[in-house]
């Protein structure tokens, strides 16, 4: 029996994180981290549940990595801080993985591999990497053969014919796979509602050249530093026209670094220069790379909108923001743009000059390509939220599929495949662990409720001294109150007072139990606040006893 | 001189209201509010500072409306509570406006107006409403003829040349103002980022008898309960076709309601069935209108997506959403589609299915156009974001006007006239007034900054009780915690001891002054946290002396 156990990515763009299981061993495909939502105060990154690989910690051999973002490999600290395992990946994504790992004060044994260079994880899974074209260099997918067959992961693809580093995604080999009979593939359903051909690379190249040339004043491109084969471009564009670049953000300039070190960037030094001496030089010869295009607040491009940093821009300067916006992010970088406009810059932005950027992920008709070319027995699509897995299903019976074939998988789903027939099968544990920022401490949901609770009303925390001996109410309520509105704030004094008529009803004989008190306590400010306003502050009751 | 002050709506999409001012004289066109966006938790709605207003209440003779949205008139009750003045609008916006105002109990003087029937303000402005296509029954722009110049504004407005009450937008007057010379046009911006001509709501129909006719099971559509052309189509739809309306949401069941009383929409009472029987009817015979397209969570399609109302989704049901998302909300909303598929219901929404929606505004080369016929001397774009502004005066250079004649005015710039010629003379008070959920309190900068922080680090109250003659340490630190993680609450007994031994170096003398303590108190316990964990959790300090 062969099973294929999705613990993160079907149900989300992120945690993307998938068991392949046959005769008692696994092999993980990515361990990806998510980024959190609205109603998420305070948390920092979220990662998949891990517990299944926990509690089967023997029977996993080896983690194989697609790429090096962050959605497909940013756990793997906290996957190998508890089950150790040997890390497969290219050269790239383990540089990535690396310094993810050394972030976190951990080391892992990473073992390189090479694309269509087979290698063995555990005694029965046969993997060879398949070169795929993404945002980043070095990407990836699999083939995994087993005694059971074959499946192929496409981990995050595009199909561009004219890739900016020449490295097309390998049909080829899928083709060969395919006719050699693939038991299930997993594919990349990201884009699967966009029914255009997802643009080449070489679109944005045109776009920049030709922004370039019409530009007079300082240019400003804000990107994903991890889009080091837009990067390359933007750098050999600056060796020709003769601009300086300045590198601004911390992730920009260390993958930049790591990008030459490795020999993806072969650029000269005297190109860059620091950000601080950006001034000293004309404006028409200088670029700044920088990050910050999704409307971080504290990224580089939100520091050259509010005029924090060491760069100011000047009306006539020009800023790309080479990306679309990621659902979710659209007020913060429509709020950003505004504020370069109103500056004086002018903005390229997706909306206004498409070429700006192009997706990494295949679009449907070419997530259809890949179904026609490796007709799989079996489809299970990956990397999607919900719609975006049932609009790939949908390409999938488009293509000729059967119902059968299709499976329509979520997270802790286990798809068992026997004699060649795949069905669902049972599940296993799974979900989102949440991390606190600054540190590890895990969010559960109950305490995101009060969080957001907390800044919904804000709070009133309350406090009564009770004497020890007699259950005499000493002092109190007394009422210090957070986040409290106007009205509230004036109210607040009157509210203490009518809770202490209130709360002194409670006779001493039911003071000495303090749960019972706290209780109490927080009825009669509940009950104060009724008094006057239809809010209800969280109120954090308090009993001292002396 | 004539001044044009914009008081909102130049920089943000809603918080509509804008001055015309002319000889000790004002007129108020729109008095719109805002939604809460993320980071302002708690907060239930947004109103322009009327401030400049309230200081020169006797000279502001009138509000006119433009159409019945919130972002038009929903500060109306708030304005007029403090300077009541004449309201004047067409029939449906006056009944909006009337529903808005009894809802906080107050009476206006609300005057019924008709299109290209002049009516006077004050003694300086004539003022006559045009017209226009939108998404609501009665939409008019305005124009106001003053000693001193016309002004045309557009109100939101789009060009359907077919529009399904075949009321088109009055160009007609608007191009004889223009003939006879306009001193100002403000013109909507909303979607001067789009390039393709904004579409016949006649497309929306066509959709949606495709769609109907397809059907075998139950239909819900979601869209925005004002938008009644699209519900009225959508009831005779079911008369032909032979399905019940169910009404579900309580502002689809009022303006279904005003608009029948009205006389906007003309069908028979035998029409429309109860939600709760529902599901005595054939699945084919039923069709369900509802509220929460947005992705709203209290609304009717999330009640429908969670399985929590009356009526029961089956698979095979039809879920049309006709709308678009809001900038901000789409991952809500793309959410609610997943949840509506996992529950097996076929769901049509924009991005699969484009013709489900249409925008009422007018994009970029309909923006044009009334540019091109009004031919004003000025031209000040309003309703949008900056960027919206931005391109729309791009537009505005574009159709061949000077710099000069294009004023890029922000919320509470004072653009004065004078002998025909505009310019920027200054500002009066503007910004937003965020009032609180349940209530009127006013919620500002600093309790929104409270209310972030307590949600993004949850907090810890903190009491220690002194004697009020030696100032001795009594009891306390003690604490209690909410929205802390696992960590933290485990750690909060040590935290608390920590702290006690910290907060006893503090001497004697130094506790007479309460602030002293408490902020000896919150660096105890912040110092306490630092021993185990790099997070702060906000701290609030209480003294009780007893």
């Amino acid at each position: 029996m062969l099973h294929i156990i999705p613990l993160g990515g079907l149900g989300e763009i992120g945690l993307n994180s998938l068991v392949v299981a046959c005769r008692g061993e696994m092999l993980l495909i990515d361990a990806g981290l998510m980024f959190p939502s609205e109603g998420m105060p305070g948390v920092d990154i979220i990662i998949p549940d891990f517990t299944h690989l926990k509690q089967n910690a023997a029977q996993l051999k080896g983690v194989v990595l697609t790429h090096g973002h962050e959605d497909h490999l940013g756990a793997l600290p906290y996957l190998l801080n508890e089950v150790p395992v040997p890390v497969y990946g290219t050269r790239f994504t383990l540089a990535m993985a690396r310094h993810r790992l050394n972030e976190l004060g951990l080391e892992a044994d990473l073992r390189e591999i090479e694309p269509r260079e087979p290698f063995s994880v555990g005694s029965h899974f046969k993997v060879e990497a398949s070169r795929v074209t993404h945002t980043v260099p070095d990407a990836v997918g699999y083939i995994v053969r087993t005694p059971e067959g074959t499946v192929i992961h496409t981990g995050d693809f595009k199909l561009d014919p004219d890739p900016i580093d020449g490295l097309r995604t390998d049909l080829e080999r899928w083709g060969e796979a395919g006719e050699q009979g693939v038991l299930c593939l997993l594919s990349d359903s990201t884009n699967s509602e966009l029914t255009e051909e997802t643009g080449s690379e070489r679109v944005v190249e045109e776009t920049f050249e030709r922004l370039f040339r019409g530009a007079t004043g300082r240019i400003v491109v804000a990107l994903f530093s991890s889009n080091l084969h837009r990067v390359r471009h933007l750098l050999s564009l600056c060796e020709r026209l003769g601009r300086k670049v300045a590198l601004q953000g911390r992730s920009m300039i260390r993958n930049v670094e790591m990008a030459r070190e490795l020999g993806y960037l072969d650029v000269p030094d005297s190109l860059f220069i620091h950000l601080d001496t950006v001034s000293q030089l004309a404006p028409h010869r200088v670029l700044v790379l920088t990050t910050g295009a999704q409307g971080e607040p504290r990224a580089g491009l939100s520091q050259l909108a509010s005029g924090d940093g060491p760069v100011r821009l000047d009306p006539g300067d020009l800023v790309v923001l080479s990306s679309r916006p990621i659902p979710g992010n659209e007020r913060s970088v429509g709020a950003l743009i505004d504020q370069l406009q109103w500056r004086g810059a002018k903005v390229a932005y997706a909306q206004l000059e498409p070429g700006v950027h192009v997706s990494g992920h295949a679009s449907r008709p070419q997530q259809r390509r890949v179904l026609d070319l490796v007709k799989p027995r079996h489809f299970i699509p990956v990397h999607g939220e919900g719609r975006h897995l049932h609009r790939h299903l949908a390409t999938a019976r488009e293509a000729g599929m059967e119902p059968a074939q299709c499976l329509l998988a979520q997270d802790g789903d286990v798809v068992s495949f026997e004699a060649g027939r795949g069905r669902f099968s049972g599940s296993v544990p799974s979900g989102r662990i949440l991390k606190d920022r600054f540190g590890s401490g895990v969010v559960t949901p109950d305490t995101l409720q009060e969080r957001v609770k907390l800044s919904e009303t804000g709070m009133v925390a309350a406090v009564v001294v009770l004497q020890r001996d007699n259950q005499k109410l000493v002092a109190g309520p007394q009422l210090s109150g957070q986040g409290l509105n106007l009205d509230e704030q004036v109210l607040l004094p009157r509210v203490a007072q009518e809770a202490r008529s209130i709360f002194e009803e409670l006779s001493p004989q039911l003071r000495g139990d303090d749960a019972l008190v706290r209780e109490e306590l927080t009825r009669a400010v509940r009950r104060a606040f009724k008094l006057y306003t239809a809010r209800r502050p969280l109120v954090v009751p308090m009993v001292v006893r002396v």
